[in-house]
């Protein structure tokens, strides 16, 4: 293998990062940046976390973008960081990465990350919004509003964010609220009105934290009204999550009922499971963002190999999932990349594809795909 | 590794396909040839079923067998199909397997579908029946049948089907109609009068479909004091799987009371599951058949390795499950082939088997167990 | 890859093994011998459990330590082994190993296997106690004990055992006797005194053997009170287990409460979803004992690989699991070996990591951390 049947494509192609949030704009210090490296949080005593498969990648592959040597000690590379200061990191590292387009879910604690356009900016590419149901459930609660009211008025001002921010698609975190064994029908008027009762009794003290299921219901029917792909956080993801009841095949007597596309994010450890809903249902589309660049770049070419199982090459995408700090937008990338390379340079030396359809199917993969679905500009 | 360690046996051994389907005789158009090579149906609009890991498959290696260059398009792949006709495709394709037997369930939409006397016929090979209890029951409930006659009548007649077929095995389809998750107790002789009668007395309007629990463990049942070894569809199957209730595990109770041989078939993604109950249990068997189309050759090495993880070699089989098309005969060989040679060649050059030991592996996976648990004449 | 980059250091690495329990000290026939290879028991007629990964193993890596060739045939192992006789095979086998201290649970059976102070002669290492919860509230509720007496004396007498044995961690099977679906909640005295009395009720007709939910939970919240690492047996064991129910992420909402260290073992095919909890619970710690050495030493690579995807390199252990036979301590150091090599070299070649940090990695693996978690003499 290698340099005799390599093809370029995989390390060239534009991507377009499907599902990704905004960048910390402040200065970030040894335990903010540590903080952000893990899902699992600050480290705990005597432990960093850059003695993890991610934490090792950013010394490798994010050094030399600081003109450090690969492999260059933490404390240095924290050295370097801080004297180049965010704004110079971001727009190195976000540049680096020949991204197109970055759809970016801003309902993850959006304060002091950048917006979708100041993202783009930093990154010299275009941006979209990709609108989370539960943010706009949980500014409507915040708000006022009569339970018996609570279903229209999430369905209006949903359709209004929509339209405002150009949103091209929504997000649910189903997953991190009650978890995905849901009832599968549309929930009932008196349901809604109950749930959101329940919910808005509790006020302030809630926190506004949606996460009753037949509100979950409720914001994922409004989302097939409505017509947008959905994006679903499946799987690996912090401790919210309890993992048992995250495979997405909880979802397949949802899905059944519906043609607007979803789009299955992260999916590892279920991403075999996701894999077999993207064979079968012809909107599901699946991909392994986050999960490449937390298990470094030589398992991400196992995992990614296995997430497209049997997925068509059509409901495959990229997305880096990168969160906070530009290392994960570099590692997002690079990860899907030799992941990508991997499985094309293999299929082309056993000869089982040939490199037209190799190329093709990178293309798909990397952007194509996304731009259909989403209805991207081209 | 390669040519200096590899053993041809992978390759020239006979197999026996302890469970496959007949292969359509009509002329197949391109929608009719689509609608078969996915687990998902026909394309959706605007995609193919060709742009998967099977589809570039079956470009790669059935083209040649159709004297086309591999990796044809896939309109040539057409054109020259429908050029050659159906009988002479699945004569070409059928006969360069070197399969020695099939053993056919003959239960699964069989009309339009080559008998397994034809099937042998053009393949030039032996075949035996596989018997699906589900379709016998469904044939005595359009008959005409009391519900307190249900069990006893059902008994006979599986009985009496399989003496008049030679049948060899028999199979269940519990996965697809309830799940897995059911009693592992023998239902009680009121329980199945009351789920006959529940179901008898929806008449036509049931269109005749098995699918109540006490119904399948009768069946289950009835197949245990037959004698003859139960398959059961396991994992990876098409949309009308809840995958999350077919993990093989859940048979655990039942397995834990018989002696009968259990055949686990497909399992992805369950596979390590079905390959910790085949450790564990002397009676319980393993295959991927369908799995190693579905993801195609080089993907097949991989799910191949860890459905042997830690299944006896005498556990572990051979099965195609291709249905309808030839080209899923001629990947399900291909494939099993190549992932049986990619493990005996890795651990003949590894020196961590013997190549006497190698060599009887690959008999006994490839057909000595079907052989031996089948009790076909050698 | 190979000898240009490869590193001694994960075949030259002092191992802490900690998870293991003590070697048969009898003569073994074959049928005693092959009753100890496989998590199955005894093998079935006409098969033999040497047809399998760890018999190949076995054969391939065993002999040569009796004097015998590669792949000795199994009747000659057999003649050799008893020539030999068990006390020198052990001593053989055992300080081959390299294996600096071992932890040994002296809950399984103990009668016949030597006790941690006899393996650790045997073996020329240092040895410690892991007392395991069940085999302690079972010699209670065997002795005398009022129902509701039964928390109280279970933890006084756990702390004596712990005290009189210096044990330096506890072991939960609650995987075997009830599965990890439990309450997560501390049980309530009433309900431990409940559970208790209708265990106690059946006398010795229970076997003495405790399975109740409540006092499995209640020897769980002792543990955590007396401040060790808590060993759970995960996944894949023998026939006692359910495997649905022994999913490490069951015990999540259970692991959320504590700090005090939780050692998952073994873990296929769940080792993904330990992986997952070791990366965002400081607490918890994994390794794959005794499934490397009954996948073999080929496949032990890949399943070392995704158990350690994103598992901190801190929270990652060896352990064999080995129990009875000295074979099982060779294969499980053996292939530990392997699969961290692997590992090493692969991200070395790759310049993935730098030499240091490998090594570094590498002896954190092997015995760093269970060094300091137990807080073990360095």
């Amino acid at each position: 293998m290698g340099g005799l049947v390599s093809t370029d494509v995989a390390h060239t192609v534009a991507l377009v990062d499907h599902h990704c949030h905004g960048v910390v704009t402040a200065e970030l210090d040894r335990p903010g940046l540590e903080a952000l490296i893990s899902e699992g949080g600050p480290p705990s005593d005597g432990e960093t976390n850059f003695d993890t498969p991610i934490g090792l990648a950013i010394r490798r592959h994010c050094a030399p973008l600081l003109d450090l040597p690969p492999h260059a000690p933490v404390d240095e590379y924290l050295a370097r960081r801080a004297e180049l200061g965010t704004a110079e990191v971001n727009r190195r590292f976000l540049s680096s990465t020949n991204t197109a387009r970055y759809l970016v879910d801003t309902g993850h604690d959006p304060a002091g990350l950048t917006t979708p356009e100041e993202l783009a900016a930093a990154a010299g590419a275009g941006a979209h919004h990709v609108v989370r149901l539960e943010s706009v459930a949980e500014e409507l609660a915040a708000s006022g509003v009569e339970p018996a009211e609570f279903a229209r008025r999430f369905a209006a001002r949903l359709a209004d964010t929509v339209a405002a921010t150009g949103a091209v698609g929504v997000k649910s975190v189903a997953a991190y609220r009650t978890g995905l064994r849901l009832d599968p029908a549309r929930p009932t008027a008196p349901e809604v009105t109950a749930a959101a009762a329940t919910w808005l009794a509790a006020g302030p003290g809630s926190g506004w934290r949606m996460a009753h299921p037949d509100l979950q219901r409720m914001s994922m029917w409004a989302a097939v009204d409505l017509g947008l792909p959905i994006q679903f956080h499946i799987g690996f993801g912090d401790s919210d999550i309890r993992m048992a009841e995250v495979d997405p095949t909880l979802l397949t007597d949802w899905i059944r009922q519906h043609r607007v596309p979803v789009m299955l994010l992260h999916c590892w450890p279920w991403h075999r499971q996701a894999s077999y809903l993207a064979c079968i249902y012809p909107n599901v589309h699946v991909d392994v963002g986050s999960v490449l660049h937390y298990v470094g770049p030589r398992r991400a070419v196992a995992v990614f190999a296995e997430s497209a199982e049997v997925t068509p090459f059509t409901r495959l995408l990229y997305s880096s999932d990168a969160y906070g700090v530009p290392e994960l937008y570099v590692l997002g990338a690079l990860t899907f990349r030799l992941a990508l390379d991997a499985m094309l340079t293999d299929r082309i030396a056993a000869d089982e594809w040939s490199r037209p359809d190799a190329e093709r199917i990178a293309a798909m993969v990397a952007h194509r795909n996304a731009e259909r679905v989403y209805r991207l500009p081209t």
